[in-house]
């Protein structure tokens, strides 16, 4: 019964299966081989348009990779206060950026809303040198709570965005999550609704190690190569990124995957609901943060579940766990296996 | 025919072997897992010390990031002219050591040799603000000229980091290929000559992308998660580096396929000087620098060699290639058959 | 009228006098010269120990470069909401850093708390990578609230540093205010309070460009001078920053500058509260930021005093402006004369 | 005696002038003053078209900041050998530009000559992410050998500049000799001859620290401001510089002092010509590195002049020093009195 995050499954099937496929023989190196080539003009199908696409290997290296093309001295970049970049990247963004500032939007649900980005970019009026300027908002989709923007909050954001001129990223750590959630289109998740800029993900999704970054605007990503490079992520058997985003995207595999995961968090969210406990967050994609009692928490965990205590620091005090309660996150992937969730919620259904 | 470069390869059997090993189940994210452990433990053995080491996965991150831990402001870092950081790393150990210079140092064979190093040294006094201070000396083992420091040559350039109170970093992209020529132990081409800390490279000689920084000096390493983190070169599905690195180190593989790397470059050395050729330094490795007779290497080519022609920049003018001959690089990894170096002596043969 | 901030002032008599006196003649560059070691002598006697001191220009160089030297990959630096690092440097603090992160601490009257702290200090366990880790706390002294942390408070934070093993650094942009205010020693208030290296402002008191960072731990400030110079901040006729330094230390000009700067904010204060008016936050120092009536605000405006509407973020509800009401901002400095003030209160005690 | 540098004098007498003058009164801070604006429109009449000028105070600041406008990830910046960014700057060019190399060009009078340029750039072709990229070019204008590059000299450079697109960068520490010595318009020997930015300095030739950044492309200052107050060079009390040179320029007197620096160097070395001696480099501005019997060094050391062996580089072995001589430098400046030239020379006619 591990549930303690996605990215402590290997590789999904399909995955392993194109990386071995692609081991043999040889191909140029620095991601000018056919197969990068060939799975950049996947990138170009899914997003339904010409988009600029760079592989690297960690979603930090994506995020603050893509930060970096958009940099200024003194730049601003907004974020929700518990996003990844802000919380769990031990600087890499302020570090590519060059001493940038993430500052911290507070919200509901993981979400930050156009009025808290609003009163936030009002700290950094143009032209005031001292504050700083403002340069980017980056939203996480799905975010760390578990939840999913909707298109129109997207395209809400995007009118602040616009009316800073500051470009819109996307953090898509779990972007096959949030579109399987959404069932739109990928293209309308992004730049139809005002993203300039994604950190596509894979490795949570069931590759060992493969992120895109992919740009909208052709002329943002102009010498974006030597950011990669210039931060060491520019892979020399390069093919063995493109080789896994094969096997991720060939009949469907990645949304399959996807909508596995969030069918496993929804069962659990139901099942706890069902023993009388509540999710801190609405259950939106894979990700879920259970409010049980004390007692149901500890026999979950002497049955042998992986669940970790997690502080939930921005919930309203009338929903903050009580005295006796506990919250804890749990994590599907492509690998939790239906017997998990059937006896987790076996040994919770036995507390109640 | 493909001596393009060691890096056109794929994973060898015994890694991607281990690497599908490893794919099932689930294992604690960002090198809290056991297999990471273990094949740490390995690197104490392969060392005969306990040695501090982090895996990351490009070369250009290993060197930075070494060179990081040992930064100082205004710190120069000083490396062959000709060395991978000083001319392939497109910055990157620039950027990460917030604005450290690279000073060439010149030296036949690519090799920096101890007065060179002095020289170029003295032009950092201790206490001279405007000059910037000393801060590390840089080396590669095997060079960028298909050559390899001699035991000797590392202690004496280590008396003069010494005699400047800085350390001494090997970039051992093609660590293996070294070892396998000097006929030594990982130890004694290493601390016991003086080296304080080692790019270990493994995607050369047969990884998709394995490197490792180890740290002779515990001390020195402290705090060195932060800088590979803060880079973004730490990995969510680590043990997919571990498992690479415990198929690439089982039953000696490593130095097999870099013995045969070396065993096939030093047949084409051999066949070149039959056939009236030359290299432009000693075959030491796997690479080399072969100059032909332009109708030779036409011949070559046309037969099917990916071969191409290299600027042989620091060849004394009475060795240099004449109005009519070719410098060219080779390279041989463990993917190189046999039968390609036999075809393409045949058709050397054949233009004598 | 003009109250619009300490640093519309030129530079007070005597240090204008001392820069002139020192004008002729030559001297050796870069801080080597005879006036620099006596001035820094000064330090010495006036911190009542050694000191390492170095002359800088600007606050935020002084500020910036002493959080480089205590920089830490993924390092956080812990400081007021409202403090000058925070929201008035353009990331010169995350720049010198090389990607510091500044984490805000809420506080009452511009001061963080020690359980502030501790809380803000808490989301950056020691050994988790993701989040960084603890570099430096910082306060300013007075506050850009114009409060005065108290020899209690200091060593209260000096406490929950000691306790995360990260140094102290103090802001002293208005170093001799507060120190006016307290009636302490300057070493009282810094490093027998646990103050480990100061930025020591002289420019806002009555300097053009002069401001020292001063180092109490020598091992501390070792290759500080690295720092300085890569920042661009040593000055090649650096006697003219000892010079004004002279000039404002003589005859005790500084601490009298800031006296009459004080005295002049409290006669300013006085006649707010007899107007019906009050402060927003107490005045302890040469600032304060006045709430009156806007009838009140606007007639002062009329009669020619330079005062501007200030947003007084972080005031309790019951104690904000009202609907009526204007909260703004008043600095006094060495060169507010009185009749300014009484100019200023006539005025005022006219609107009652 | 004083021939040691330029920056040992203290400022002019109408620097100083204006700097008293302009103590008084209130005045906004942070370059919003008056004054700031008024010293602005005079660089537009001096350059003869309207230029995007900001003040800073130390002349590395000026260059770094300058190259970090331009600056680009992987970023090569080509300059002399010798030049002052590249061997007396602490690496500040290179943390600005966040990681910039600063690629030497060889060239006799330490100048660099399109040729040695061109083949420099070659290093770095157009998109090979591994090398980096070309970002600026940058010429000292005078030299650090004390020599001046015509206008032709800057046009030719200027158009291999053009060819790689990347723009020319003049280091102006001593601007004003430089100027002096062609005796053509400042427009001529800048944007005329193809100068993008300069460094604008009158430091050395009178004041005491006031340095200009000045683009002629107003579009490449865009943002500008943002990158100085970032490195912590914005002035509070702004004026200081803007009054600094407020006194520079009345009455043409930056070019007397220059126009007397110069001359004073034209007669030491026609006097040490006329002693049987030479200088390693032709003596076209203030500076100057004459070759004399160490008799006659030690001769004039023991009268008491201030002079000190230097270290002559890149002379051609015909040229260098013979055993018994010692090359040494010689700075002049606005105040260095005709007595010690008369001096200097008195003695020197002594040793012959």
């Amino acid at each position: 019964m591990n549930f303690a995050s996605d990215n402590w499954a290997g590789a999904a099937p399909a995955v392993m299966s194109a990386l071995t496929r692609h081991n043999t023989g040889f191909s140029p190196a620095y991601g000018t081989d056919p197969l990068t080539a060939a799975v950049a003009e996947t990138f170009n199908e899914i997003f339904e348009r010409e988009v600029t696409v760079y592989f690297v290997a960690t979603g930090t290296a994506a995020n603050a990779l893509s930060l970096a093309a958009y940099a200024k001295p003194g730049g601003a970049i907004f974020c929700h206060r518990d996003s990844h970049i802000q919380v769990d990247e031990c600087n890499c963004p302020e570090f590519m950026t060059a001493g940038g500032k993430l500052v911290s939007v507070a919200g509901a649900n993981g979400k930050i809303t156009p009025d808290g980005l609003t009163k936030a970019m009002a700290a950094f009026p143009d032209g005031v040198v001292h504050h700083g300027q403002v340069a980017t908002v980056s939203i996480s989709q799905a975010t760390e709570s578990g939840t999913v923007y909707s298109l129109d909050e997207i395209a809400a954001l995007k009118e602040v965005c616009t009316a800073r001129s500051v470009p819109l990223h996307m953090d898509g750590a779990r972007f096959a999550n949030a579109l399987a959630t959404l069932g739109c289109t990928p293209a309308e998740m992004t730049w139809k609704s005002g993203v300039d800029v994604l950190s596509f993900g894979a490795t949570k999704n069931g590759c060992w190690c493969a992120e895109a970054v992919v740009f909208f605007d052709p002329e943002a990503a102009r010498g974006f190569e030597y950011f990669r490079k210039r931060g060491g992520h520019l892979f020399s058997k390069s093919r063995f990124v493109a080789a896994q985003l094969e096997g991720y995207f060939e009949d469907g595999n990645w949304l399959e995957t996807a909508t596995h995961a969030n069918g496993m968090a929804t069962r659990l969210a139901e099942g706890i609901r069902e023993a009388g406990g509540r999710t801190a967050w609405p259950v939106e994609a894979n990700e879920l943060f259970p409010i049980l009692k004390r007692s149901q928490f500890n026999a979950l965990q002497a049955a042998g579940a992986m669940i970790y205590e997690w502080p939930a620091k921005d919930l309203e005090p009338d929903h903050a766990p009580a005295e006796d309660e506990v919250c804890f996150r749990m994590v599907c992937s492509f690998a939790t296996p239906d017997q998990d969730v059937d006896a987790f919620l076996k040994v919770l259904a036995g507390t109640v």
